[in-house]
C-alpha cells in the first residue's frame, strides 16, 4: 500500500445511514420490553443494526485478531516484562494457552495471531500469519519508531486483513495486541494527539512500579522533543511514535469501515490505533465498539478523544484481545435481542399505558 | 417447609473457606499475566473456585430461574404497565420470545420459568412450574402483602428449586423475575432494612411519570407506617411487603449456599431478594455473584448493604434475569481462565522482572 492508497481508502469511509439507525430504534420500541430497559445494548444493537443495513442483525461468524510487535523503546526500562514474552507469548497463543485463547473459546470466536514486528524469527512456525516488517520498532524516544513507508506498509497489512475477514464471512471484528513496551508508544501517541502531557498519558501497564512510570513518561517527553510529531497528520504521528502492531490495528479499523464490518476494540493499545483510525477517517468511528475502560489509568482520557463510551469496566490491564472478546460477546447479544425477541403484537402483551 | 425448618436452614450456610481463596489466588498468579490484570475476572474466579473447593473450577451446566408472582399494589397505581402483562410475559417466556429467552440461548443456559404467585390460571400449561400460593400478593400499603406461613412457604419452592438444580448437576445458577409491581415491594424492602426514606428506595421501574413516582413513595411510606416491619426479622419484612416471586429468589439464594452452589443474582428486585437471604444468613453472600447495576435508581444503594460489587453496568432495567444471564457467561469466562490459562512454566514463558 502507498500513501496515496491509504489516503484515497480513508476517503471512501462513509458514516451509517440515519434511516438505518431509525429504523431499528423503531424495531426496538415494538420488543416485549418496556422502551428503553435494555440500556446500553438499546444503542449497540441499533447501531449495529445500521452497520449491516438491516434491522434484523446477525453475528454468525466472529474472528479476532491479535497483531504482535516489538518495541525499541524497552531499552529505556518502561516495561515490567523483559523483551523475550513477546515472542513468548505469541507462542503461548499458538498452543492455545493464554487468557485471549480461552476467551475466545468462551465467546465463540476464532483467533488469528498476526506478527508485524516481533524480534523473533518465527519462520516455519505454523498457525501465525508472518507480515512482518521489521523486527522491531527503533526507540522512539531518540529516533523515529518507524520510517513513514514502513507505518504505511503495515497499515497496509491491517487492510488486508479485514479484507480477508470480509471475504471469509465474518460478521464481527475483534482486536487485540501483544508488545513488551508497547504502552509507552499508546502514551506517546495520546499525548501527541490529545494534546496531553506525558505525565497525563503514561500509566503502569503490565505493572511497572514508580520509577518505571516516571522513565515512561521522560521515554514519552524526549518522544515528542526529538521526533516532534504533527498532531494534524495522524500517520506522522503514529510512524514517529507508534508501532507496527498498533499500525496494523489502524488498518484493521480503516479496513472494516470501508467494507461496513463492524470491530471491537480492546483496551489501552487498541483504543490509541482507533484514535489514529479516526482522524484519518472520521467516520471510521461508527463501526467501532469499544469493549471496555481498562485499568491503566490514562485510558480515560483517551476514550474521551473517542466519542463513544466502553461497555465494561473490569479493572483489567492484559490486552491481548480479552476486553475486546467480552465485549464482542455483549454486542452479539444486543445483535440477537433486536434479531430475536418477539414484538408485543407477536406475543399479544399489552403495551405501555395499554 | 415449616419455619423451624426455615431457621434450621439458614443455620447450616457456612461461608466459603479462606485456604480454598488461597490456593486460586496462587493459581491465578501462575498464569501467564501479569498479576492481577485480569482485574475483576480473578476475584470472581477465586470465589468460585472457593465455592466449589477446587483450584479448576468447570461450569457445564447453567440454569437460569425465571420466577413470577402478581402484586396487590399495582392498585396504587404504581406501574407504567397493566397487571395482565405478568401472565402474557409468563407465556411471552414459554414461546421463548422475550429478552430472557434470547440471553438464556446467547449464554448457554437452560431457563425454567416459576409461577409463584400470578394472577392467571396456567393449569394445563407446559413448560412451566406450578408453584403458586395465590393469585397475587395482597395490597402491601394497605395489609400485609403475604401471611407469614405463605412466605415461608414461597421460600421453600426456593430452596426446593435449588436442591433440584444441584440434583440436575447444574454448575451455576441465575435467577430473575416477573411481575408488575414488583419494584415497589422491593422498594418498600430496602427502605424497611436499610432504613431509608421511601423517596430514597424508589425509581421509575418498567417507567413511571412524576406521578407514578410519588405515587410509588406513598405507597411505601403507607406500608411501612400500616405494618410496621421489623428490621431485625428479615421474615417479618418479606411477607408483610414482599412478594411470592421475591420470597422464591430468598429460598434458591439460601438454597444454593447450603448446597454450595453459585447464583448470579440480576437486578434491584432480586437483590432486595439478596438482601433478606443475607440478614437470615450471612455467609450465604459469599455464594452470590452480582450480575449488574441496573438504572433503577435506587439498586445503588440496595448494592451497598450487600458487601459485594456488580460486574455490569449497562443501565439495564428490565428484569427476567436478563442482567444475570450476561453476568452469568462472565461469571463462567473467570473461571475458565482460572482452569484453562497456562502457567509461566508450562508455556515457557519469562514472568516479571525475569
Amino acid at each position: 500500500m502507498t500513501e496515496t492508497e491509504l489516503s484515497r481508502l480513508a476517503g471512501t469511509v462513509r458514516p451509517v445511514a440515519a434511516d438505518a439507525l431509525e429504523a431499528a430504534q423503531a424495531r426496538l420500541d415494538k420488543l416485549t420490553k418496556p422502551p428503553g430497559s435494555l440500556g446500553r445494548l438499546e444503542s449497540v444493537a441499533r447501531r449495529l443494526a445500521a452497520v449491516q443495513g438491516t434491522t434484523r442483525p446477525a453475528i454468525r461468524k466472529k474472528r479476532i485478531y491479535t497483531l504482535a510487535g516489538d518495541h525499541g523503546v524497552t531499552e529505556e526500562g518502561v516495561s515490567a516484562f523483559p523483551r523475550e514474552v513477546t515472542p513468548q507469548m505469541v507462542l503461548n497463543f499458538l498452543r492455545g494457552g493464554a487468557a485471549i485463547n480461552v476467551l475466545a473459546r468462551h465467546v465463540g470466536a476464532e483467533i488469528v495471531v498476526v506478527d508485524l514486528g516481533v524480534d523473533h524469527d518465527f519462520q516455519g512456525v505454523d498457525g501465525l500469519v508472518h507480515a512482518k516488517i521489521r523486527r522491531g520498532t527503533r526507540n522512539l524516544s531518540r529516533e523515529p519508531a518507524m520510517a513513514r513507508d514502513e507505518a504505511v506498509q503495515a497499515v497496509g497489512v491491517g487492510v488486508d486483513l479485514a479484507r480477508r475477514a470480509a471475504e471469509d464471512g465474518i460478521d464481527l471484528l475483534a482486536v487485540g495486541e501483544m508488545g513488551i513496551g508497547n504502552t509507552t508508544a499508546a502514551s506517546a501517541i495520546l499525548a501527541a494527539l490529545g494534546g496531553l502531557d506525558p505525565e497525563q498519558a503514561v500509566g503502569r501497564g503490565t505493572g511497572v512500579d514508580d520509577d518505571g512510570l516516571r522513565r515512561k513518561a521522560d521515554a514519552v517527553r524526549r518522544a515528542l522533543a526529538v521526533n516532534r510529531p504533527d498532531p494534524s497528520d495522524p500517520l506522522d504521528v503514529l510512524h514517529k511514535v507508534g508501532g507496527f502492531e498498533i499500525a496494523g490495528m489502524v488498518g484493521i479499523f480503516l479496513g472494516a469501515a470501508v467494507r461496513r464490518l463492524p470491530v471491537v476494540v480492546d483496551g489501552f493499545i487498541s483504543s490509541s490505533a482507533a484514535l489514529v483510525a479516526v482522524r484519518m477517517a472520521p467516520a471510521a468511528e461508527d463501526y467501532l465498539f469499544l469493549s471496555h475502560l481498562s485499568h491503566e489509568r490514562a485510558h480515560a482520557r483517551l476514550l474521551d478523544l473517542l466519542d463513544r463510551d466502553p461497555l465494561l469496566v473490569l479493572e483489567m490491564r492484559l490486552g491481548e484481545g480479552t476486553g475486546a472478546a467480552l465485549g464482542l460477546t455483549l454486542v452479539e447479544a444486543a445483535a440477537r435481542l433486536l434479531s430475536e425477541m418477539a414484538t408485543f403484537s407477536e406475543a399479544g402483551v399489552a403495551s405501555k399505558g395499554a
